[in-house]
């Protein structure tokens, strides 16, 4: 493959009504300017049109990035009209593809039907632009589209996500950097949690300062309670070089803020608590207040998790954290729910009751109503009971009833792994 | 206000580099066609450009709906362009606002801030374009600005979603709809739980087929573990007629389908949940162990569900289930965990030991591991214990294993539901 400097440039061209009306969330968009960005292109626009033979064909006849992918309407229904305004701008017209066809067949005996059951709606899925090369989908029966015009590139794909992702990925991204060799990219994601974007980037000001010497760019990426930092640095005169400038980097900012910092790339937290909890052969149980439920749900959305989370106590009410986690009616009527000791308990209590190696709590005001001056809206203490003894740490987090949720449970998560 | 038959299209524009590198997914784009569309506009068409003068004056420059509502890039960040952009497009330079001011001020005390603490930066959201008419922003400091130029309005908030959907609907939708009188449409959207699309089709289509001819129209909306249905309907000769009409037609779907209904509007299954157990003064406890807390979790997200749930037992581990819910262990050895009885006693054990008045449970294999040829991946049991006795129900669950999760939750809910 050459390399090239040239910046090459990509944008989207999504069609359907459910986008427009707002039924579906347009998740392609995200996904596809993702994956080309970190190829090397540029994506520079989206645009979204209903399914309406005018605005399709105005979309295609106004695109003007390198290469345009186009998204939806390639169902076997009437609506959808996307292969039909292919012929028409391309100036072709449908015809039937053999491979295409050998390949819908083989996918419905793969489901278990025979090839009689193959529905002439089913088999139309084999017609396509005479002109164009088809792109295989191989977990579906609409074939992605491959066509050029003056230098540009368009690529048609269904807008099912999981048929979209597969024929992109394994088909046309590898084809798209054949066609227009665009500059390689070397990237690294580290995840943070535990400090706001704010006062991250004041930390790391100077640091982030030398990057542009070594011709790094940094991102922010922010969600409630963390922030991934992505390192990115163009590959082409030497690609082993621009790897270890941005390892060197990385390995700076591991030694600036080592504690802040839980993995990388597509890791999330709750799996590495249980990689971690997986190689000590130890076990966790969780107790919750104002996170109802939502931290033991992120430590199970882990598949495997079973190994090592033996379970949990929402412990909404008081009397419930009295009867379940044996905290003392004493302690509640003295400090308040949302206290130091009540959260210690928790832990402690969740830890011996379960009899766990692991104790986390969380108990708070996740808000609207609720809160008071002591204890205001947002309040949450965390404790973590462990072989060595037990910790507590507070925040106090801004936003509305679930952002409260996610980051007290982000936190939550953070305030452990520290103390695996 | 007069009404019309005319259409009135609406568009819109998207600012930012973290809606096209994927980083961020555009929320903001369905929420507002789904507004705009509920309130008698057209949406024609979304385009996402970067944080790039160029592409955003370009895309000012080439709008042709009536209403072009534009998000993003007024944070008081230097990325944030969009201001001098729109001061650029309609000719007109950056003023000082004092009642945008006095309201920023405002908002900092309401935070308990004194108003020396507001910062410059702050302050700078002040300016806005001299020719705009600044629309509220109750929540944020970044004001919302109306335009006119040759019949056509612009409309730029924030891209923070809370803020541009207080903006839009308290302020930017009632102009709209004061300056454009669209169509009115008279809507109702029925949710039900239970029943898979194409099932629920099949039984509502002799229904389905007599709405043309009242001028109804029916959306889809399916989500994980449930399906809305959306009627609608232009009422601009007789408004009253109009929706005697949907009500007609959604009165026969109740008598269709009644109990796979739950609800309507936007009224989410747990909120449903807890209306009834507030009205009748009764109380919740939950025994997960697939679900993992996600059942907790939704009953907790609704604010105020400390009135009725007292809380819930996580049990993953066996153990769990034999010390918290009074699993005897000849019945998990005798059956398995994922069986009738170890669900029925599952809900009843949380029940007596939380000593709500009903128990509500789920044990099943999420996957993707863990499946036999009897207890397959996905396959779950529910049970529900109340004054009235125990029910039980089993599903079996396609996808993956967040897919498996979030529909035995929403079933298990449903269950809970039917038996309140």
């Amino acid at each position: 493959m050459k390399t090239t400097t040239r910046e090459v440039t990509a944008e989207c061209l999504c069609i359907g009504d459910e986008l427009l009306i707002g039924q579906t969330i347009n998740t392609n968009a995200a996904w596809m300017g993702e994956a080309v960005g970190l190829s090397g292109f540029r994506p520079v626009r989206t645009r979204v049109v209903g399914d309406d033979e005018a605005d399709i064909l105005d979309a295609l006849g106004t695109a003007r990035a390198d290469v345009v992918l186009v998204t939806g309407g390639l169902g076997p229904t009437k609506d959808d009209i996307t292969k039909r305004c292919l012929c028409r701008f391309f100036g072709t017209r449908l015809v039937r593809h053999p491979e295409v066809e050998a390949h819908i067949v083989e996918l419905f005996e793969r489901r278990g039907l025979e090839p009689r059951h193959v529905k002439e709606a089913d088999l139309r899925q084999a017609l396509l632009p005479e002109s164009c090369i088809p792109m295989p989908n191989a977990v579906g029966t609409a074939s992605g589209m491959w066509f050029e015009r003056e230098g540009r590139v368009y690529v048609s794909m269904p807008g099912v996500p999981y048929e979209m992702q597969a024929i992109l990925r394994d088909h046309v991204l590898p084809r798209l950097r054949e066609r227009f060799s665009p500059p390689s990219i070397v990237h690294r994601t580290i995840r943070t949690a535990g400090i706001g974007e704010t006062p991250l980037s004041e930390r790391i000001a100077a640091w982030e300062e030398g990057l542009a010497a070594d011709g790094i760019r940094l991102a922010y990426l922010p969600s409630p309670g963390q922030v991934k930092l992505r390192l990115s640095r163009y590959a082409n005169a030497d690609p082993v070089a621009a790897k270890a400038a941005v390892d060197r980097q990385a390995q700076a900012l591991y030694g600036l803020i080592p504690g802040l910092i839980y993995g990388e790339g597509g890791q999330e937290l709750e799996e590495v608590i249980g990689i971690r909890l997986k190689a000590a052969g130890q076990t966790l149980a969780v107790a919750e207040s104002c996170t109802g439920g939502h931290v033991s749900h992120l430590i199970t959305s882990v598949p495997g998790s079973s190994a090592y989370f033996l379970g949990g106590v929402v412990s909404y009410a008081n009397e419930v954290k009295r009867k379940e986690l044996d905290v003392p009616e004493a302690l509640l009527r003295e400090h308040g729910a949302v206290s130091r000791p009540v959260a210690e308990r928790m832990a402690e209590g969740v830890r011996a009751a379960l009899g766990s190696d692991w104790g986390l709590s969380t108990t708070g005001v996740a808000g609207p109503d609720g809160g008071t001056p002591e204890t205001p809206v947002g309040l949450v203490w965390m404790a973590v009971a462990g072989p060595r003894g037990t910790v507590a740490a507070q925040s106090l987090f801004a936003g509305t009833r679930s952002l409260v949720i996610q980051r007290a449970t982000v936190t939550a998560l953070d305030l452990l792994r520290r103390s695996l």
